[in-house]
């Protein structure tokens, strides 16, 4: 058996390989854009040429090819039952009932396993990053949307049709705002980086003044530089940001006590605006024992998680296989 | 080894002991009343006579003393990481800081196993109930308060800091009313049945005719007996509570997307009254796949779910340790 995974992970805007190796260590890295409207042959033959990259052209990479023990991939959207197929993807449409570890498997004749992306992130974060000594940790990515993975036991919890951990679309509030996916009051309608954005301007609408004022179409990126300039406005938007990720991982605590919740995706870049109003709803709010014992942190993979993870759920899958 | 475990649920108004087989079935029952302000020295020598009565009295029971493997007790409140004390419990506030699995077994040298009620009771389910053949399953408890246990991967999970399944205290309204717990919007605040005699006072208060207008203090009981009758008031908030409930559940499908989610309690009276409405929200809110395979169901055990699953949880860690 061979020393490295190759790890994928697949996003809306770049496909992401890192060679990986048993200790969660990535050793080479090679990345190409993606369309989010790509048509699945472009983005299988995308993930195909990663792969070929580095098994047999090398890319100037090392250790040689038969060292390579699999490939994990870790994909938006919802896996099927048996980790085969894709059946679904919002981010990326098209990519539909690929059976993209079956096509990897064979064409490589390697082993391949295919995860959720943010489950992989998790499983990443669980085997070498924020929650590697934990039992239990659930992980919430706050981007565009917020997703989630949970591990239970030492082991990712995928639910009885893989679509555990869909934390973004816990409802919080019944009367609340319009979620993408159809329901009112989501976290992810409150606390995603668009939600933030939507509140931001109709806080500016409200009147308050903000450096922002005439920025012209605002980002959560903006929101957050302008905090750290110390904006007013985004200064309140990003606290009441946490105050709503606070309500979240409070309920979340109640449902599973986990050892450790890690905050990833690109708004935690926000630092301790973000993460002091979460503290302070916990404190507030969570059980005592809970709030003394479960660790919020900030994820310590950052976007290598997916990468990592993924090459972790393959060595995980084969060490559970043999 | 026996054949025989001693189940003990320990509940606010009555102390229940059964002898229970190895396949989860209740052959002699004793019963004893509890008072709330009960001293915790009170109920412990109430444990220990029925457990007397049943080992070394017989009490009418066979088989003989020599044949019991251990007691399993399942009692209210925040048992402690190792499961060997009750912290604190909020329906028999002097029931605290006892560290009963010792005394029992000391005293009667058998095994003793500890389990928060609720968790006995989802574990009773999982064991020859309502979920049995299911990996993974979510109980509510919906009572005075409303209260849970969740299996994952056929093992109860206790969480952290064995808080889990604090279901009861998910907010789904962050301005709605205010629960017991201290916080606002729980569901148990929107569902248990106090809330339910609450919003049905409402209701009355707003002038909507009723069979009830005029019966003095009204329980949850009597607005379920007269929603049977036709009492358009009692229907509605029944249906209401129905609806609250949905959206609680679609919230654990989202998170845990487990395979069964069985309902108890006393509300469970209601059947399809308070069924119908939760199934409606699922199909209306739930993710189509969670939605088709999650099954919501009452319980098979009733009230013998606490009997049941703490005789299973002492089985259960006896061949985990053996």
């Amino acid at each position: 058996m061979g020393n490295y995974v190759i790890g994928i992970d697949l996003g809306g805007t770049n496909l992401k390989a890192g060679l990986v190796d048993r200790d969660g260590k990535i050793h080479q890295r090679l990345s190409i854009k993606t369309e989010n409207n790509a048509d699945p042959q472009t983005i299988s033959n995308q993930i195909f040429y990663l792969i070929d990259e580095i098994i047999n052209v090398g890319a100037g990479l090392k250790p040689a090819p038969t060292s390579i023990i699999g490939v994990g991939l870790g994909s938006p959207g919802l896996v099927d039952k048996k980790g085969e197929t894709i059946l679904f993807s919002p981010n990326l449409p098209l990519w539909r009932n690929i059976p993209i570890k079956r096509m990897v498997s064979e064409r490589f004749s390697i082993p391949c396993v295919l995860e959720n992306d943010a489950n992989a992130a998790a499983w990443g974060e669980k085997w070498v990053g924020a929650g590697k000594e934990a039992d239990s940790l659930v992980m919430l990515t706050l981007g565009t949307g917020i997703g989630g993975g949970i591990v239970i036991n030492k082991k990712l919890w995928r639910g009885v049709n893989n679509v555990a951990a869909e934390i973004g679309h816990m409802v919080i509030q019944m009367d609340g705002p319009k979620c993408s996916c159809g329901n009112y009051g989501c976290i992810e309608a409150y606390a995603s980086a668009t939600a933030m954005v939507r509140r931001f301007k109709e806080l500016l609408k409200s009147g308050a003044p903000s450096s922002l004022k005439d920025a012209g179409d605002v980002t959560a990126k903006m929101i957050n530089d302008a905090a750290f300039q110390g904006d007013r406005a985004s200064l309140d938007i990003i606290k009441e940001t946490g105050h709503y990720l606070g309500v979240a991982l409070v309920n979340i605590m109640h449902v599973l006590n986990p050892e450790v919740i890690v905050l990833t995706g690109g708004m935690i870049g926000s630092g301790d605006l973000l993460m002091d109003p979460i503290k302070q709803v916990i404190k507030e709010k969570a059980f005592e024992a809970s709030a003394k014992e479960t660790k919020i942190v900030f994820s310590q993979l950052g976007n290598d998680a997916g990468i990592i993870g993924a090459a972790g759920c393959l060595l995980n899958e084969l060490e559970i296989s043999v």
